[in-house]
């Protein structure tokens, strides 16, 4: 497996500069490889927007921090004296309301509703349950509840008429524009002298957004980001304490104590002792499969104002969290506090340190990708996860079994798989035998995700591709962590030469990054005026005006459209 | 004059909380004075850009890295093409030209022709110098030499003419428009798909502009900047080599052996012991001296555009510089690079080692503000250097008598002044003794440069503050210094309550500089829309097109002007 036990004999073995062009080729190869795949990507997002050019949110900036109007004291009026002023294009305004309630007061109307069908429905059925309906006295039951019904109606309609609203408005607004030129251009520009008031930011799509958190004002948004952070971190850092805790409460000796059936387990010859040996890996893998969901809920703290804002803040948390707790506490002894610890107070020991730990645990990588990566493909196959949760939604919360389509979860996908890759690089050239079983991983992975995203997840959200710059980024957090392993291990292996000689390789690296950084990523923050304007012109030349009578209602937020029971349109859009 | 030695007896004292609140107070009171600052300078900044809304600036941009026209094949056309398409009020455009060599044949031709001049006048002078004329046979030479300048004239027109200029067009163009508006957006957007080319920049003040640099391609430019960031770290880390080197070579003692004149100050008593104790101070600070002029060379290897980019770049790395061998090496002995090196293996002890080094430092402190800025003062009111160099430049080079206007070297004297307030606030609660000295340093400082800035220096160009947002980080790195140290020196009074309780103040200040960086900093580098669109409005409402013309004209390189000898205007702009 290791490969370097055969070098360990004669120290400073010139074989060892096989390594060194091993490592070499590597590098540059990955370096080939993440350039062309963000030429690509960069190419793609932009044929994106060209295509999606119809789309409301190409029309439509997001305002925040609207100061009031000098003359008539409302945030309305000023979006509508500042954009007719300053953009020739300017169509339309919808201020946000913060009126959080009537959400749940139309969640409540919608359960009400759906309890008095059923019952209905149950009265119609058959005569054992007719006479199981006249005993319980259902029927004043349903006539108690359709009063209920009518009083959460009144109640909603009176919040959303417009005496009420006005109350309520936020310094919040959409404002379209006829052309996307115009759009774009309020979209980034700093329109105000002081850059925290009439700040504008592209709005996300329609059905992205997330309603309740755009009445945030931005002093708390930056008090729950920190927080988040300061959160996530302890999460990362303390992790092991809970889960050797629970590790130590939950042995099989101590269950079969408490609950004797389990004793029947040890009927099985052999069983025994597979369970008392995987039950600690169980729990550990349990807690961290439950990783990403909390990550998820932490992210959602942050006031993001769409979901996919929320689920890349997520998988970056997941990613670094995996980083920690699954690849450096596997290949370093001890809790990740004391390594962190150790390495702030020995900054220079770093390498060598990560250098030993690495050669000596490959074996333990090769396990990890065999058992965890195969039993995540199957139980992503079987989505025993989602039909638990399912399971347990319909028979707690009475919500009946309504289909449940989720979106493809990137937030736990792609730190997993991102993992896989730092794993792999990391290994490339130490224990290469590592490598034959990533493959298999990854063609099992596509196989598995490919099935999943057609036929089972739905498409819930559009970025244009803001996933890969982070995935651009964990690849390049694993070829500077291979690079900083093998200025460890020449040093460890009596050759400073060739440890000399890697460090060019990790400032180039480095460089690389910090072009892509330059080349790439700007596209992936801004819209180029270009692109909006080769839109703006095919609109013209068909003489329509694209899509733009959909953009102004698109953003009319959920609670503000009349309460439809019949047709069940009273769910909101953001589940 | 240190507060600590009454409380050193006393271990852990309840004394300390006194110096503790005035931390407090301290720390929240240059909060506040940074806040009220910036706020000021933030309005002043817009004020002044409404106030200079006629400068040619304001309507024009640069732009670099354009492509060839797919269907004329030059850059010209590209430019034309793509922003009559995107902006409506675009006016002309102006291609650069990469032909350095005519600035050089200019000075050329300017020098021949002072020359000559001079010559002649000599000739008219007086008999004894008409002798000598004839004598020397001046007359041919000053045939020969109008011939010369004739074939330089000849050769710059050459050079100048149309042809020769297609072949040398760069891929940078100065784009001018009609309104204000459209020349902020043009300036700010990412415009095409790939952000590296027809990138955008607000032109420079056509006085401030280095135009030789302008053609310099990216690539180039990231390397230079590469190149000049690492010299500057280099010279900050291994500056007490050579200076060292110097001291033991230069001694007293040795200079009585080579140049035996100086054995005459032995005969004045008392002076050989002051010059014995002095010449190694004296040394050290006249390399100092010399070190800004440095940092401005190597700044202006970097290819700034502007010259006010570069003197900000320099007075950065100046800064540093000053901190790095003035303060941290004053406090700690040793040379820097050994304390850099014990500080990257042990960051954890470094506000306890700082701690104890300050504590013990205040007189040196009190010295050097009392020597070294009063003799800096005083060096900058005889301007010494600048007559020195001045003296130099006439008696070797032959440049004449011309008189010399300077701008005033922010680059040199902003590093200095805010080192003094580093001083101040790091030793405000360890040493106040020391605050009345600097008091006197600013007023006295106050009343020499508000002299020197109105009837010294000229005004060369106008950032419109660019130079706060520097300012404003070295005032909130002393503050910071200020707390890492009272947190170390509580530690070492067996304070711990003390030194824990100022990790909040030290979290609290660095959020303030966030909170700036997001509240003031965009302001620095964006101009808001509004802004851009009341100075259009007033132009409107006068019926005028500002100083458009002027635009135009004004980012014409000073080399495609015609070689005007008499009026003396071939001297380029940029000296």
């Amino acid at each position: 497996m290791e490969l370097f036990t055969v070098t360990n004999v004669t120290r400073g073995s010139d074989r060892l500069w096989v390594h060194f062009s091993c490592l070499c080729f590597i590098s540059f190869y990955v370096v080939y490889l993440l350039h062309k795949e963000y030429n690509e990507i960069t190419r793609r997002r932009i044929e994106h927007l060209k295509y999606h050019c119809k789309r409301p949110d190409q029309y439509t900036i997001l305002v925040r921090g609207i100061p009031t109007c000098p003359d008539h004291g409302t945030y309305g009026c000023y979006v509508d004296h500042f954009f007719s002023k300053h953009y020739q294009t300017y169509q339309s305004y919808q201020i946000v309301h913060d009126i959080g309630n009537i959400e749940a007061l139309q969640k409540l109307a919608y359960s009400i509703d759906k309890q008095i069908k059923r019952k209905r429905e149950t009265r119609k059925c058959n005569i054992w349950q007719w006479i199981w309906f006249k005993f319980t006295s259902e029927a004043i039951n349903i006539q108690r509840q359709e009063r209920k019904l009518k009083d959460v109606l009144l109640a909603i309609r009176l919040l959303q008429c417009e005496n009420t609203l006005k109350q309520k408005e936020v310094p919040v607004a959409f404002v379209t524009f006829k052309s996307r030129l115009d759009a774009v251009h309020a979209a980034e520009m700093q329109l105000l002298g002081n850059p925290l008031s009439l700040v504008t930011t592209y709005a996300p799509e329609p059905k992205d957004m997330i309603w309740k958190n755009l009445a945030i004002p931005f002093w708390r948004m930056a008090m729950y980001k920190l927080g988040v952070f300061v959160a996530a971190f302890l999460l990362t850092v303390f992790f092991t304490i809970p889960v050797t805790a629970v590790q130590g409460i939950v042995q099989f000796n101590k269950i079969k104590r408490w609950f004797p059936p389990a004793r029947a387990l040890q009927l099985i010859p052999g069983l025994n002792s597979v369970v008392t040996g995987y039950l600690p890996g169980m729990i550990l893998n349990g807690f961290i499969y439950l990783v990403p969901f909390a990550m998820l809920g932490m992210a959602s703290f942050e006031g993001c104002i769409a979901n996919s804002q929320k689920e890349i803040k997520a998988c970056n948390m997941v990613f670094y969290f995996l980083l920690g707790n699954v690849f450096f506490l596997s290949i370093l002894s001890g809790s990740l506090l004391d390594q962190l610890g150790e390495s702030f107070t020995h900054p220079k020991d770093i390498p060598s340190r990560l250098a030993s730990a690495v050669s000596a645990q490959s074996d333990l990588f090769i396990t990890y990708i065999l058992t965890n990566g195969m039993s995540g493909f199957s139980l992503e196959v079987l989505q025993f996860g989602l039909l638990t949760w399912q399971f347990l939604k319909a028979h707690s919360l009475g919500h009946g079994k309504e289909p449940y389509l989720y979106g493809f979860p990137y937030y736990r996908v792609v730190p997993i798989v991102s993992l896989a890759i730092l794993i792999g690089v990391v290994y490339a050239v130490v224990a290469p035998l590592l490598l034959p079983f990533l493959l298999i991983y990854f063609l099992l992975g596509y196989a598995v995700y490919i099935n999943q995203m057609e036929d089972v997840y739905e498409f819930t959200y559009d970025t244009c591709g803001q996933y890969w710059p982070n995935i651009h980024h964990y690849i390049f957090l694993s070829v500077t962590l291979m690079q900083i392993t093998m200025i460890g291990l020449f040093g460890l292996k009596s050759k400073p030469g060739a440890s000399f000689a890697t460090i060019p390789l990790l400032v180039f690296n480095i460089l690389f990054n910090e072009y892509c950084k330059v080349r790439f990523l700007p596209t992936f923050h801004h819209r180029p005026v270009q692109v909006a304007k080769q839109s703006d012109e095919l609109d013209e030349a068909e003489g329509t005006t694209g899509n733009l009578d959909g953009a102004i209602s698109a953003y009319k937020p959920p609670w503000m459209r009349p309460t439809n029971l019949e047709s069940g349109s009273v769910r909101p859009l953001t589940v």
